[in-house]
């Protein structure tokens, strides 16, 4: 996804870097001792807001909130908590879910509706309630400090808050996933982009929980955010999180508070979606570089599809083979298993033309085996990441997607994660 | 499904039980030293046959051959070779699965029509076609002499040849796979059902090659013998083998020879179409057994579904997720996974209504998790064979698949299978 030519910049800050946003991360013993699980990001203006969730038809408790406090698509403050997925707990979990909005909302004095929750962890156990609102206490009363602060000009801690936050948001993830930009406007000054995620790419990647959180100082209307978060979205977390195999708790929300002024140019809001693009595959890669256990990442373009469609299903079709990935695991050249994945993907292609390559490799041509070097492609998968490509011949379409491969650690981390 | 007052009785003899029918298995060196790996099934007449074959779009070289040969709904012969799948290899994969069905045809002299061909093993390499040969050579002169011998009443081999037909069949498999029974009819005589079938249940299941072969000497038309068997098959191996999720060659064929020259009346018919499906859902539960690596076997029960197909969905969703193989693998009572599976299975549902159990412990009510002893459910779980039962207080159907757990052994085989 890298352009030649891109007019933005990597910037520091994370979920906090653009105007007006500020984020902490506090310890609130939800499950391990010394661990970050408590989030909070707070705009100092309210914000227009964009959000997509879960297609799983068993819905956490914080994911109806959300959905009922975006419906005006105005946002101010977002809480999120791991360690506990307040999902499946029935009465109990829709009143933990507002009671953490309320928490906020009091500390901050914004309306409740203005705040949105998110959380992730184990499922179906009452989440103690006592310790996550002692944990927003602390977060909302060392947030108003870091704006009491910014409001002084010393804003030094706020790139360390933002990262906190980042790091409490986690659960299984090994690595912290956030990104920030900045992005100059065609009739002067610049508009920045955060962002943070938190997931794992597992098997059925999407069943472990993804989430995502955006901020923007840019100025534009909730429904332009929200269409603008809708096609990053399906070109990134959703080509690692496969469609009908989702977590209870899957959400990614988009903040945009405006505060920077800078009205947009055609050309601005055009290089501004391909920015939010970028990062979001950017923070979809961590997760698929980050799947639990993962010791290989592989990168699947399927070209030459008939439809859009058809070429998302057979990326995904291939990274959430289970056989695929345990192929790439013990480094073995096995692109029939490649094949057959894309055959019950559901997409429409015929299998005599295709055309299979491992890196720079041909495999497979017109549907049949060649020969080539094993010893070349013992080389390529050796390698720490791999990509796939199949060419369907059928149309012009294409798309990626991104995984990890299945290893005997996976096994280990996912056989005693409740218990 | 074991019903009380069965007709039926287990007998020996596998898928040579039933008369008239002889089967042979020898080892061809296809794959490794000392291995079964041709089987040959040979019908003394014309039998009417049936079969289903996979959906996935990239098929195998053999099932177009016995497709096209089953056209006419007879055949009189079956050969099997494991070790090569001989799938995605061109031109040359349809000319040697011909070449397969011609020395068949030769040496017991049935038109090559009649001769029907499966293979199992590893796909886009070409088959070492004179060693397949000259097993097919071997076996078909090993089943005359059966005959020979049959036709002297010396059958004392010929359970051993099906055995050893059912052992040729296997690849990673570490349990063969056969049964038969007889049936007494109402009118008086008996008609005999034979069975073999492999696979590896896997986390995909059915990516790994599912082949049911079923012998019977009633005497049905292969209408309906197809009618019976799809019936069967869709609530047996294909709750093993999940829709769409299918290898390039999986097929389950049936054959009637009608040498017991026992005339079905309607009740005798209801029997036996209730004995093949026991047989078929007898035959998936071994596969699921015998998963790649697995140490336990899992039973899901899906009851109130609004329709067959969303209980089917759900008890598939269950057994197929590796979220939940994981949990079963280290006997944690995640029961929130297990939800989380049905959310994704596509099917409709009020997880406000839903009930689960592991073994006889409630778990969850109503969508909500219940306190439940982890003493009991450790207990449960500990067991090789674990009961998942979920009431979705929808409507009146249900469904039962079967699966097993996700273990470091799986990986390991499926790390380093081709190579």
């Amino acid at each position: 996804m890298g352009n030649v030519g891109e007019t933005w910049k990597s910037i520091e800050g994370g979920i906090a870097a653009p105007q007006g946003f500020y984020a902490v991360g506090v310890r609130a013993g939800i499950k391990y001792e010394n661990k970050y699980d408590v989030a909070l990001l707070f705009s100092q203006v309210q914000a227009q807001a964009a959000g997509v969730y879960t297609r799983n038809l068993v819905k956490a408790h914080p994911l109806y909130l959300t959905q009922r406090h975006l419906h005006n698509g105005l946002a101010q403050a977002v809480v999120i908590n791991s360690g506990n997925a307040n999902a499946c707990v029935g009465e109990f979990g829709d009143q933990a879910a507002l009671a953490m909005a309320q928490v906020v909302a009091m500390f901050t004095a914004v309306p409740v509706e203005d705040v949105l929750v998110a959380s992730t962890g184990v499922i179906g156990v009452e989440m103690p309630l006592d310790r996550v609102l002692n944990g927003i206490r602390a977060a909302s009363a060392e947030l108003l400090g870091a704006m009491v602060k910014g409001i002084r000009g010393q804003e030094e801690t706020a790139d360390d808050g933002a990262h906190r936050a980042a790091l409490a948001i986690m659960t299984t993830d090994t690595i912290v996933k956030e990104r920030a930009y900045e992005l100059p406007c065609s009739r002067g000054g610049v508009i920045k982009l955060g962002g943070m995620a938190k997931g794992s790419g597992m098997i059925h990647p999407n069943m472990g929980t993804m989430l995502g959180f955006l901020t923007t100082d840019a100025k534009l209307p909730a429904a332009e955010l929200q269409r603008i978060l809708r096609e990053a979205v399906d070109e990134s977390f959703n080509m690692v999180t496969i469609d009908g195999d989702t977590s209870t708790n899957d959400m990614v929300l988009f903040l945009a508070n405006g505060v920077s002024g800078v009205t947009l140019s055609e050309e601005d809001l055009a290089n501004f979606e391909k920015l939010v693009k970028t990062m979001c595959v950017q923070l979809a890669q961590d997760i698929a570089r980050d799947g639990e256990g993962a010791s290989k990442f592989m990168e699947v373009t399927v070209s030459g599809a008939k439809t859009k469609d058809d070429a998302r299903k057979i990326a995904k079709s291939i990274c959430g083979s289970s056989l695929v990935k345990t192929a790439l695991f013990g480094e073995d050249a096995n692109w029939g298993r490649i094949f057959t994945a894309a055959g019950y993907a559901g997409a429409e292609f015929d299998p005599g033309r295709v055309d299979i390559s491992l890196g720079d490799l041909s495999v497979a041509q017109a549907g049949k085996g060649i020969a080539f070097s094993e010893e070349k492609a013992k080389e390529i998968l050796g390698f720490k990441d791999v990509q796939i490509s199949l060419n369907l011949h059928m149309g012009e379409e294409d798309a990626t997607a991104w995984g990890c491969d299945l290893t005997h650690e996976y096994v280990t981390i996912n056989g005693s994660y409740r218990t």
